[in-house]
């Protein structure tokens, strides 16, 4: 027993600060998606990765930015980006992956729950950028950069008018569910955008 | 002065069905684009069209279809499809006066209110579908299918994806505002789609 300045819970002791940090994002990941936004409270957090609600506050300035970077956290490995050196085939498989965990896991109805109450929520709306959706544009824009420099990709495109055709084209229907989500789409996305959809007879 | 079986106001007397509900979907529309879903009420849209409660009530379930209808009649003429025999141009031709309607009007504000909702409104994301982005797909669908029918698209592409890849990609933006909704955006999308984003050289 250590004469800790903050609680510490099951026993533990003191933990180095990266250890903690990674138990309180692995924790805020599990219970939002397991759970849902409206569970989702600072102090079921901290009860679960067995920090302080202090020690979280510290870190995270609100409850949208810590679910946020938990989220972030929990999807990052499934939807890393392949470097296969082929961009159609690693947006393809990207998109595929992304598509499954919004299609079969709560991870989709966790996304547009955010993405709704962001319209009336100017701070969560903020930490959705700034944690998630900026991060993950800045991952997507790097790999079709390299394709840029492979010459798989014309110079001129603007990989984040890409980012809206091929994973903002996913979010339209996950947030207006006219249409399905799914893998067909995400084929027919990347299909469409590398060979284009026009005739070589156009405008004749 | 009729026995009219409900109230008639500002002394017009009894009016034509067709007039009365037309009537009815302007006061919405404005109502709506003036002061947004919050300050929205079938009262307000009552008292502002003359028209009963009951009457409301009697042609839309919910407060929620009354406002897309409002919100459908009041952007379709901004929003037609031109059909010059060009779909670039006329693609474009669109895409660019939806941009300017949801920049430069409450337009914008309003739908990403009304999308924030229905994520937690069944209801409203019905009403949504079925009162106004299922009629739009379907006015986007007409319009390509002829461009297919002329040859300038081919035929195997799904008019449906074209959808999510080109308005559903202005939703991502007003939704996840990373990045700005521009004109120049706007006439990306659809040359990304028409010429491919890919090089002659890719895969080589």
């Amino acid at each position: 027993m250590t004469a800790a300045p903050e609680p510490v819970r099951r026993g533990r002791g003191r933990r180095p600060a990266d250890e903690v940090r990674g138990d309180i994002l692995k924790a805020a990941g599990e219970l939002l998606l397991a759970e849902g936004m409206a569970a989702f409270t600072i102090e079921r957090v901290a009860n679960a990765a067995g920090a302080s609600k202090m020690t979280i506050y510290k870190w995270w300035p609100s409850k949208g930015a810590l679910a946020l970077d938990g989220y972030f956290a929990a999807v990052r490995d499934t939807l890393a980006f392949p470097d296969t050196g082929d961009i159609a085939a690693d947006l393809t498989t990207q998109l595929l992956a992304f598509v499954r965990l919004m299609t079969r896991t709560r991870a989709g109805r966790v996304v547009v729950e955010l993405v709704g109450q962001a319209q009336t929520d100017p701070d969560l709306s903020a930490a959705f950028r700034e944690h998630y959706s900026g991060p993950r544009r800045a991952f997507a824009a790097e790999a079709i950069g390299r394709a840029q420099q492979r010459g798989q990709i014309r110079p001129g495109v603007d990989p984040q008018v890409l980012v809206d055709q091929l994973w903002g084209a996913c979010y339209h229907r996950l947030l207006i569910p006219d249409e399905p989500l799914t893998e067909e789409f995400a084929v027919a996305l990347v299909a469409n955008l590398m060979t284009g959809i026009g005739t070589p007879a156009r405008g004749a």
